[in-house]
């Protein structure tokens, strides 16, 4: 029995996808049942390395969506709109959706997945998040038996290549920027990598998925790597630690913590050995303990895989009642904790004028905020300026907070120029 | 509606399953339709600290299997009888069976799959290797889009704890073996562990599944790991390399190759860091690239873990039609490569008497048979013998084997302890 889909955007993803699609010999057997019917494109006279006969591309996306014969719909062209009412279409004409697109998941999830779920139709998103990697399968099919209780990740390629060229090769960030560019893992406008907003965008997806509870992705806590400096990798080398971009998602007493910033990770940790473009998801439940997925978080095939395996399970649940397990449910929002309540250790890095005394009024000012140092050491630099690196025990962020804003007005302390998060 | 299974087997897995289900809140909602029916167990009189009513344990274990009230039978007796016999009875009675037994499922999967298929019912095998790392799931749902090349992983938790201690902590075989079996990782005969033959049923059911081909257990080429010393570990550390039992599965021109030995591994390769009990199982694909799997190989919890995600796939899908991915098919069996065909480099320990020219001789011997040397050098031992270790370039299996062969027979060589595959 054949199953028609229809491909909205032929960009890397949708290639990726049709040269799997056209393809199949040597992939699961499942996939000789699919016909491309429709592949919509913003130019048609694009020339393109694809072996599908002309009459397929269409300008008309609507036609897709709105299309009788197609069975589903797979989303590659990314955005908000016109992806969205597009979506929104092929749900009310009892279209199954397979989609890659994060930030439309992440800010309207909540719309999509309830009109999918009156329509009796699954909203697939396997691709949307960390690329190849079955991140989306495991929480929805795998990890049902476990109390989740953390989700933490390396889920934006370009940072964590940007981070792992400073680390390695001692560039700075602007300079390792530039590289990543060149080499296409960045964008001409990098932020919504740089800013963390891409990562922020799945870890809205992938914590809600953990937790069971929708998260509204304006609630996530989201901090960039532009501050990182080459100084602040050798430090936490030093300390014993690495840097990375993480996204991270926690239960806690005080509700489920969602944040993106870049932390100090311990050396020899799971997620540290993490190189370059390559994505990593870390899991924590009872009973399971901890669950490690690694691979391609980017790029055509990866991506493609994901699509495909999105596939593969419609085709193997046709004709069947709707299985709960593939779709997305959620009991309602979460408690978002918020960030104030943040326990952790902190690094700070401090450029202060060299005189006597000096260590001696910031850990005054620790002293009475109650904050314990861990580590604090000073490495002379320039101009009678000096770094002081402070790591600080288990504290409350809104109690460091204050620590940091007294400080500030301490006419020993020249700049702070880098705070961050341990993990 | 509620799912009625039979669990065969109160032991460490069984009990961890027990615990899951008696205990429902904040897991899948769908656990809650699930009704313990029947625990078969070898002694009604034995303490246990589960919940159940007494009236459920039985120690009739076919009536059990052909309740007609039962749907899922869960097997986590071990062993291949009763357990086989059981589990065809019970897929006589149309009940669908989930197993944790990878020795069964490695020498009987044929018979236990076909049958399955006859009668329409699944077998699910999730918890049959690697603990909780939803490999099994992976490999049948999340990767039909790929052409899968290579499975290899460290599949067997006890010998890579008793390998991690031996090189963190410089032990000996013996006792970092009895340290593992203070801890309950080792059993008091340890062979299944050490010799192998664990790993050998569990790439057995990878490799099937990754390669879509039905493996024989007898044809997986199989060495453990008693022969390995520290003084390999250090040597190949110096080398940079790790030491790994490693499971592997590849395919090549001439068939699958399919085997269990210990290996050196590049120590920055992601399986090296893969500490103690941890399993690890890395695949790879075209187009995915490489994914890497990594938690908790063995264990109640994380056991349990697998074996209630198959449960809930079961009820997910109850009533509906055959769900091809979540099925076992192959279309035959695999034409497995000879290991004579193998291409890979070498590491070699001889123990020779220390006298001018051996280096020589053994040089002489490499090079008659075209035999290229990566690395060779000598430690001075005592007694008159020293250690010779090489490495070599990449040599097929059978070339190696001939090199070898003749170098025992020189005067100057005393034995040759080590020969061990580089990864």
């Amino acid at each position: 029995m054949t199953v028609r889909v229809g491909i909205l955007g032929l960009g890397t993803v949708g290639t990726g996808v049709v040269q799997i699609l056209t393809d199949p010999q040597g992939r699961n057997p499942l996939l000789k049942e699919v016909e491309i019917a429709k592949v919509g494109v913003r130019d048609l006279h694009k020339p393109r390395s694809s072996q599908l006969p002309p009459s397929i591309y269409t300008t008309d996306l609507t036609s897709i969506v709105t299309d009788p014969r197609i069975d589903v719909v797979i989303e590659v062209m990314g955005g908000i709109e016109p992806a969205l009412t597009l979506i929104l279409t092929a749900i009310e004409h009892k279209k199954h959706i397979i989609t890659a697109n994060k930030a439309l998941l992440s800010r309207h999830g909540y719309e999509i997945f309830t009109k999918a779920q009156a329509q009796g139709v699954y909203v697939m998103l396997e691709a949307a998040v960390a690329g190849g990697i079955p991140v989306i399968q495991t929480l929805k099919q795998a990890l049902g038996g476990n109390r989740l209780t953390e989700i933490l990740g390396i889920i934006n390629g370009t940072t964590n290549y940007i981070l792992t060229e400073m680390q390695e090769h001692n560039r700075s960030f602007a300079s390792a920027l530039a590289h990543a560019q060149s080499l296409g893992y960045a964008e001409a406008d990098p932020s919504a990598d740089v800013e963390g907003w891409d990562a922020a965008d799945k870890i809205t997806i992938l914590a809600g998925l953990a937790f069971g509870e929708r998260l509204r992705r304006e609630e996530v806590y989201c901090e960039g790597i532009r501050s990182i400096t080459t100084a602040d990798m050798n430090y936490a080398k030093e300390l014993g630690f690495v840097i990375k971009l993480l996204g991270i998602g926690k239960r806690t007493e005080t509700g489920i913590e969602v944040r993106v910033h870049p932390a100090l990770l311990p050396v020899h940790s799971s997620l540290s050995a993490i190189q370059g473009v390559t994505n990593a998801v870390k899991i924590v439940g009872e009973p399971i303990g901890e669950l490690l997925l690694a691979g391609a978080g980017a790029g055509s095939g990866a991506t493609a895989s994901a699509v495909t395996a999105d596939l593969l399970n419609l085709i193997a649940t046709r004709g069947s009642t709707f299985n709960p397990l593939m779709g997305c449910q959620h009991e309602g929002y979460a408690k978002v904790s918020p960030l104030a309540n943040l326990q952790t250790q902190y690094y700070l890095r401090a450029i202060v004028r060299d005189m006597p005394g000096v260590i001696g009024e910031i850990g005054a000012i620790l002293g009475n905020q109650g904050v314990s140092i861990r580590t604090i050491f000073q490495k002379d630099i320039h101009d009678n300026l000096a770094d002081i690196v402070i790591m600080t025990q288990t504290v409350r962020e809104a109690q460091f907070q204050a620590v940091l804003a007294e400080m500030k007005h301490l006419s020993v302390i020249h700049d702070v120029p880098t705070v961050l998060r341990v993990v």
